[in-house]
């Protein structure tokens, strides 16, 4: 086994410094998870010690290796290796803050909180799936501008959990399948879960389930560096498949008592136990204290892959400087400069030709337009591209086993999918996009929740948003999951009427502050509403007046396949000699972030009806009570969309009577 | 290979009945999933007639075999092996109103919409996770009440989505891990998916994938009779591992073009391919046409079971009467005559100790005291028992692969859990209840919603319910929960603020009508806000006062751990002379279900102001809109709960500022 220049300690000692760390942090917050960070502490000595592509100076740097603990409860264990390595703003101040109110060493990590954390983990299995997608990212941005520029691997710390997690599973199966060979699995095998011995509910052959998804698997002593370092060698050998390594560990290594038991999983050892383990581990007893040495040996670790770094960097000065500013616009995640003035021209078209289509039509028009514009944009979805039309000219090459192509076929893996999206996004060059049904948001709400959370920008293409989808029924209609998906902080939900607004949201998606974007679109054809107008783009007022009258007697509102609807039922009501308003409303947050002054001018003092194919809940907030809000409060049916609608009092006819009801009684 | 007595057709035949029902519901409908249904025409003949335990006057008998339709969308399938089979009320009328408005023939299959249907499905991978809560539930109804009464099979069609998805892979590692011998995967293995070819995106050795697992792998062309025999009969000898049985077939079999292609997956054939479909099947080129012969075949094999079924009965009369009259108490969903006055003396008790308790721990001893009532409770939790604190005195037996305890360690499978308690409640006999943090309803969140559809009597128990949980952070923290969990319609989701408030929940759904309820509790410990009390349930309404003034200033409403706020706000209220009502709203569902003039009385004509650590996202139904509550409107944070508490403004003093304001903003 090599050591690196300048490194004096041994793995031993630098490990037990690790442990030593999460012991102490652990011991001053009271609170924690040391159990896993004592127990990976070998396997990730020997990997920043020798493999490793970080140069701790410059822990962003494009080419580097990504690391994400998926076992994120081990974050005591991230945070100390960015402090020993060096990395600059993870001080030991921060690592005796652990856990406390402000610090920069949270429970769990958390991407853009902490320098160095390449994602936010904790909800387990998510890492697994989010590091898929860095891989993919790796392998894409490395066909695009070479292995000069591109060539790193995403390493996976995970733990059972990760495992058992469906997500985990679906993350395995999908990197398999795509022969993610940059992609290496560190699975921390400690036999121990918080219930107890990991065989209460988990005895798969872990190995050989791998093997039958197209894995190559290691197993190794997660205790004895020769043998780890010696897997971890063979793991970067192995391109063409990806590597899981199988590491027998025990949790919380070096405690005297609760080693190998689910008693240190997740609770602090306790002034005695902390003790006799720092003791048996060689450690200074006192809290925090690192010999000079150590803390040397560890920065020299820290600063190995800097030499790394300066030859990328010279190698990427040879590049022509219009490449190397591109390769950098995508890195960093800006838009040309011609975007998005470069969508006038297809936007005039479209109120020119007005075109009656389904608004999951209308996406495809737009996502035609923009990844032809934006090489950044890689598609794909969930085994429904024929359904969710998600694919386009330029991404009509598909990410295979042997081919980098921009459309992934995710299969039906939802969870992953998204989990995935968000590692494209957080590797950067990428705005991924990705498609299934709105109801099936829910098999991947909680990746949706860390889009959100981290603020990536990610979005989540969601069509057949309504009972409008017809006969597949209530299994696939979604009604609850618009209000569901609006509670969701930090997530624009878009829901556009028409083929402006939807490429109008996906503009405020792509050039806004970085956040999360989700769009519904209908199964069925709508009118365009949007007839005439010049290049603002008013769906990033997140609201606005369509029609507007001299006196309002009403305003309606609504969002996507509804507004048509609204709009026909305001000229039943003209024939009446009653003025409505019509508001769009294609997306709340944005609306919601105008001035008072917008908002109230937009939806007006005359009395307001709502109409959305979705359940009332939320409505109240701009309708005053949910009862002014035609939706579908229930559970839907199978039938046609026509049929659905009647039912649910969704035409013009019902909504001018609605009206015409809600004004008589405002005057009453 | 063996036929049935009085059966007179071929298997080929009767295959291409089920085929020819399909191809023709489809086409008359216009739309429609024919493929799967006719690729499995053959297995699904076999099973029928030679395997299920089945008898079609009356197909909810308790010791039938289970079929489960994981790939849902092949609903024509089970419908018309119902209709031929001869299952009262599915007639050859519903099957050619296939997925029209009203008829018993929806898209996907429903429960308890169709006679013979066992459980909703559609959304891929959960039948088949459903299937395992229901060999769950037979394996230890068993194992209660003895194989003479209980002793069958659960059967699933599955197809490649079902697979792919990660609660399949949740499902599938559980029952091998668990040996769930009487259940049996048929897998379908036509190689297409939606979007062409399956190894687009799934190229897993499944067989090897499966054996892995620990399940019994079993491979055979699904287009020949005799290996379907033979293989099917292989599986029902093996009852120590879960059986898959991969069955080769072609997608769309006996479509001259369209076969083996993924335009047969979704949409009818077309008038020329339907001809001459039937034409190649030997079919009578009318629709719906069934020779007499035929129709003879298929009903003899739905009464093959007629025998089995009457031994049963007989069987079940040599009990004696207490015992089968509990035994029918169970499989119909009924509670004992004295539950739940049952539970008087222990609350009684609690009144009497006022426990300042966590609200999970009141969850503990409410289910305590249930679980030793109740021998239908089966608990369990995701790997989280010591969090959730689900297990009691009398669930302290596991469910492992040799016994078949109440408790069950579903592992860190939250998905295939929810799933699985679904086929728990479905299966008959048990009311199960499972925890997780309620962060990780994200997780589970469709088979909540399927719950929610079916009407399944299941029991959520969700804790750490709020920025309460503290320094694990905001990926662990629920906020918008309560919102997106309440827009789901159908599910009653309980914040219960105490022990006394906690078993009432516990009670309304148990005795209530049949859907699922879905609680969530505090990490950190309340005190108790029930301090006196007759038997009288007050949280079935859903809200109610728990602290009454002459003349009410203010009404402040809170659920769960904020209604000890409110209390104790309105005691700092009442010294500066406010006059401040306390309103404790455990239940929106059940509240909302209340006569108007109860809920006016309730909330009062005072100015109104809610607490709940969480999004204010449609509290504008109780308070006129949102701002009117002190709530957590982004995400938290790692910090204690109590410096949490008080930066979102959640604490007594806060809320009794607040109300002042409020008050004076009324009165200006």
């Amino acid at each position: 086994m090599t050591m690196t220049a300048g490194q004096t300690a041994d793995f031993s000692t630098l490990a037990s410094t690790l442990r030593g760390l999460a012991i102490d942090a652990v011991e001053t917050a009271g609170h924690g998870h040391p159990g896993a960070a004592m127990g990976m502490a070998d396997f990730a000595t020997v990997l920043y010690a020798n493999h490793l592509r970080f140069d701790a100076s410059n822990p962003e740097w494009p080419d580097r290796d990504r690391v994400v603990l998926s076992n994120g409860h081990a974050s005591i264990l991230l945070y100390s290796l960015l402090h020993l390595t060096g990395v600059l703003g993870v001080d030991l101040d921060d690592i005796k803050a652990f856990r406390q109110a402000g610090s920069k060493t949270p429970g769990h990590p958390e991407v853009g909180h902490t320098p160095g954390v390449e994602t936010t983990t904790g909800p387990l299995g998510q890492g697994f799936a989010t590091a898929v997608g860095m891989a993919l990212a790796e392998r894409r941005l490395r066909d695009e501008v070479g292995a000069d520029l591109c060539h790193h691997r995403t390493w996976v710390f995970a733990g059972d959990g990760c495992l058992m997690e469906g997500v985990g599973q679906e993350a395995a199966s999908l990197a398999g399948h795509l022969r993610l060979g940059h992609l290496n699995v560190l699975y921390d095998m400690n036999a121990i879960t918080i219930d107890g011995s990991t065989d209460l509910s988990f005895t798969d052959d872990t190995a050989a389930k791998f093997k039958a998804m197209g894995w190559h698997v290691l197993e190794a002593c997660g205790h004895t560096h020769g043998e780890i370092d010696d897997a971890l060698a063979a793991a970067k050998q192995e391109t063409d498949r990806p590597t899981i390594i199988m590491f027998r560990t025990t949790i919380g290594f070096g405690a005297p008592t609760k080693a190998g038991t689910s008693g240190i999983h997740g609770a602090k050892l306790g002034t005695e136990e902390a003790a006799g383990a720092k003791a048996a581990l060689g450690l200074p007893p006192a809290p925090f204290d690192i010999p000079q040495d150590i803390s040397d040996a560890w920065l020299a670790i820290g600063s190995r892959g800097s030499a790394g770094r300066q030859a990328w960097i010279k190698r990427s000065e040879r590049l022509p400087a219009s490449e190397l500013a591109e390769f950098y616009r995508r890195a960093e995640g800006r838009r040309p400069s011609t975007f998005p003035s470069s969508t006038n021209a297809p936007k005039a078209d479209w109120i020119d030709s007005q075109a009656s289509v389904a608004t999951r039509k209308a996406s495809q028009m737009a996502l035609d337009v923009l990844t032809h514009q934006l090489p950044e944009l890689i598609g794909g979805s969930a085994d429904l591209l024929g359904s969710n039309l998600t694919k386009t000219a330029a991404t009509d090459t598909a990410f295979t086993a042997t081919s980098s192509g921009r459309y992934i076929n995710y299969g039906v893996r939802e969870f992953a999918m998204a989990a995935a999206m968000n590692g494209l996004a957080l590797h950067g060059g990428f705005v991924p996009y990705g498609g299934t049904f709105l109801v099936f948001s829910d098999y991947m709400r909680n990746a949706i929740r860390l889009s959100a959370l981290m603020g990536t920008r990610v979005l989540y293409v969601m069509t057949h948003d309504s009972i409008g989808l017809g006969e597949d029924g209530p299994t696939h209609q979604p009604v609850e999951h618009l209000a569901s998906l609006r509670a969701i902080p930090g997530l624009n939900v878009f829901r556009p009427a028409d083929v402006i607004e939807t490429m109008e949201a996906y503009e405020v998606a792509l050039v806004g502050p970085s956040v999360p974007s989700l769009f519904t679109f209908s199964r069925q054809s709508v009118p365009q509403v949007r007839l005439t107008g010049g290049s603002e783009n008013l769906t990033a007022k997140g609201g606005y007046v369509l029609r507007e009258v001299d006196t309002r007697d009403i305003t309606l509102i609504a969002t996507g396949s509804e507004v048509s609807l609204v709009m026909a039922a305001a000229e039943l009501l003209a024939r009446d000699g009653v003025s409505a308003a019509v508001v769009s409303l294609p997306c709340w947050e944005l609306f919601d972030a105008q001035p008072q002054a917008y908002r109230d001018a937009t939806l007006g003092a005359a009395p307001r009806l709502a109409v959305e194919a979705a359940n009332p809940f939320g409505w109240g907030r701009y309708v005053g009570h949910e009862d002014n809000m035609i939706g579908v409060p229930t559970f839907g049916a199978s039938a046609s969309a026509e049929h659905l609608y009647e039912q649910f009092g969704l035409t013009p006819e019902n909504i001018a009577a609605m009206s015409q009801a809600r004004i008589a009684a405002t005057k009453s």
